[in-house]
């Protein structure tokens, strides 16, 4: 069977990524479980092997894999070392939303034979430099011809750092909880920002000790598409546009939609005082990135305008497959 | 830059995958750790992690790569079903090539928007259905567009089950070794058994707790091209043409050079008398699969033509990049 049709209906582009998500969960049935040990969550937990009586502080193991493609991902503007620290860090932003840190990664590359050598040296050197800086070796991976192609695809294997192999997953907020999030957010792409961008690694590390997080993941597709990511059925997020840290020149759509950002979203369960203390604590591990309170869950009744809060609906993240 | 150029001279085609490599090492540096811990054998393997005194018996973790790219691995004329399977099976062939046990499996698919949802639906059930009749759950995955394309990307981790978190890489025969196949060899892609080979799980777990098994690898590009890969410096392998397991109508040509035989071949250090013994034990453990005995790992002075056994310089497995 040829795996393309031209006929619209007939094709994955038909149904827009959330959907096409519900379907392949459904294809694969059982032998799919489900986060966090499983799909939906920036990376899957692995429960430590063989725990036994007192070896219960043994790390899980985290797994993520992302990829990077000529003519999606990159393209002739962008210098092939910026590829490969873009391979690495997407990775890293993946460990880091779960509190991990990075223990190894494999890279698969499939590439026409026509690749340049100087671009490949390029692109293998600006890798080489984020796994010695991070870290990371590279322990093994696969070569194959890619007529017409390149797609570099890193899986990242990392392992839990805060006691009882806590990982922070996406699921754990409810309403009530604070809506928080790293550094400044939006023009990730034009500044350049979204391949040279560092994954807060010692921040989500740290977050993960904390007892006050119940729930955590990054933001690559834009703060008004991912918060739903961290939403419990049962609620709904009020964000309050004046509050979202943004770079400069960016104004609160492209805060909310430029995607890109690999900074974490957080929910956070304080009193205001408890919250309070939060951010003190935070200054004094982090002074020179900022956490920013930008919304609280609410229960799923309320209505953002009367709270003064954004309708997230009006904005619309980085969509695949459309 | 532009990845590509039209230029041969400036490409991978003019290096070949042996030299490519070899520059890619370079180019990695102190990143990529050597084998068995990084590339070069069929699995990384990674030492068990936080090992204390009287848990030595913890095994180590195994990773691998491996991808199916429409228009290389497989065309059309294969059926969706197969080519999940077919990207199931050749990883798991490289865990049974370490001797070890699959745990868990990350999936990567770049797909063009135009893909067909009954192409993917079948895909997917094939993989799912491997997943279950192998024991992997899949955990985790990406999807992301790849306009023009369409590779589909598994990592696989493992882990040892031999004692002392033995796995068995391809670096350990030295001459005098008896040279060993599992199966019989030739024919794979006329015949389809190349989408729906069985891994060698049970046999790999099976040689891993054999002493008397110092090497083993997969046999994916011909026993020709992949026996160099068990051979040390110092030695020369004499494989004996009339002893290759063949499958029917294969010549020696075939079984040498066809490739994708995903089969075991090992190096096996026993007197004559211990290799019978070895190849009795075996019988009973694996009844229907031949083990067979092809040659012997001579010094490097050795004359093959003296022997009698082939010049394996006059054939070529499968080479990729040329």
């Amino acid at each position: 069977m040829n795996p393309f049709s031209s006929k619209p209906a007939d094709t994955v582009a038909s149904l827009g990524e959330q959907k096409l998500l519900a379907r392949i969960r459904r294809w694969l049935g059982s032998a799919a479980p489900a986060a966090p040990a499983g799909m939906g969550d920036d990376c899957a937990v692995l429960p430590p092997r063989r725990a036994r009586k007192g070896s219960s502080m043994a790390p899980a193991s985290l797994v993520t894999v992302d990829p990077v493609i000529y003519g999606e991902h990159f393209d002739d503007a962008v210098a092939p070392r910026d590829v490969g620290r873009k391979l690495m860090r997407r990775n890293l932003s993946d460990i880091a939303a779960m509190g991990g840190r990075p223990v190894a990664a494999v890279l698969a590359l499939a590439l026409d034979p026509r690749t340049r050598l100087d671009w490949l040296e390029a692109f293998y050197r600006g890798l080489a430099a984020d796994a010695r800086r991070f870290g990371v070796p590279l322990v093994g991976g696969d070569l194959a011809t890619h007529r017409g192609g390149l797609v570099a695809t890193l899986t990242l294997l990392g392992e839990t750092t805060a006691p009882g192999a806590r990982a922070l997953t996406r699921s754990g907020a409810t309403a009530g909880d604070w809506i928080a999030v790293t550094g400044r957010l939006g023009g990730s792409l034009p500044s350049g920002r979204h391949h040279s961008f560092t994954p807060r690694l010692a921040e989500g590390q740290w977050l993960a000790r904390r007892p006050e997080v119940v729930a955590l993941m990054d933001l690559s597709d834009g703060l008004a598409k991912d918060i739903h990511s961290l939403t419990p059925a049962d609620a709904r997020p009020l964000v309050f546009g004046e509050l979202l840290p943004r770079h400069p020149g960016v104004d609160a759509r492209g805060a909310l939609t430029d995607g890109e950002d690999y900074e974490l979203l957080l929910a956070l369960r304080a009193t205001p005082a408890g919250a309070r203390k939060f951010l003190v604590a935070w200054r004094r591990a982090f002074p020179r990135l900022p956490l920013t309170l930008v919304g609280q869950f609410a229960p799923r009744a309320a209505d953002p305008a009367a709270h003064g809060a954004l309708d997230l609906s009006a904005y619309h993240g980085f969509e695949h497959f459309s």
